[in-house]
């Protein structure tokens, strides 16, 4: 999933940046570089307090972009056992509302331009 | 939901730790006791580091005391906005396995005595 469904954003100090390919939700996937993490409880101690604030950065910048009503922060990762972190803008008119987004509907990829478009803002509003 | 469908189990010094009533799932609810949060970013950052170490304290003790194969750690609160964290001990073998817990079926109550004896497995281990 994390490289087959998703779109590369950008580097940051702890995570890669993925925009999932999905335009029923803005949605980020953070995935910290670093090996062997399963559980959010498992990036080390000294790397916890830049991982979560990245994690809120991407958080606010994202909602900012989109001008969504509620953001939804969530490590699960049943299925890709390597941790990684959903930052997905929520809106009460989408598909899912109010539910999680998870296992609702088939992704509808982006258009040609639409997520670069995206990519863009968010690159550019994130500095 | 916060108070119907939980028990009490401990005030941190930024979270009160609740647990679900459901035995589907042993599932944690942290809620920052900080008035009008709703995101997971909304949390000052001050107060941020201890938070993040409050949850995943929790996320390891409940890991450590009941076996579990993975955890989950998500901020939703698409029905619930006064911001929550929920913390859920998952199993290849449990009802919605691989995918999220929510919604999935109803909540099985807790037995007399049940509860009981997993909050106090819980503070015990926690401290």
């Amino acid at each position: 999933m994390l490289s087959n469904d998703t779109r590369f954003i950008v580097d940051w100090p702890i995570n890669r940046v993925l925009l999932m390919n999905d335009k029923n939700y803005p949605w980020l996937i953070l995935v910290p570089r670093l090996e062997g993490l399963r559980d959010f409880h498992d990036v080390p101690r000294e790397q916890e307090g830049a991982f979560v604030a990245e994690i809120n950065h991407a958080a606010r910048t994202l909602k900012s972009i989109t001008g969504a009503l509620k953001m939804n922060t969530a490590a699960l990762g049943n299925m890709v056992p390597q941790l990684h972190v959903h930052v997905i803008a929520r809106y009460d008119t989408d598909f899912a509302w109010p539910g999680p987004v998870w296992g609702k509907q088939a992704a509808v990829p982006y258009a040609d331009g639409e997520a670069e478009r995206l990519i863009q803002r968010f690159i550019q509003s994130a500095e």
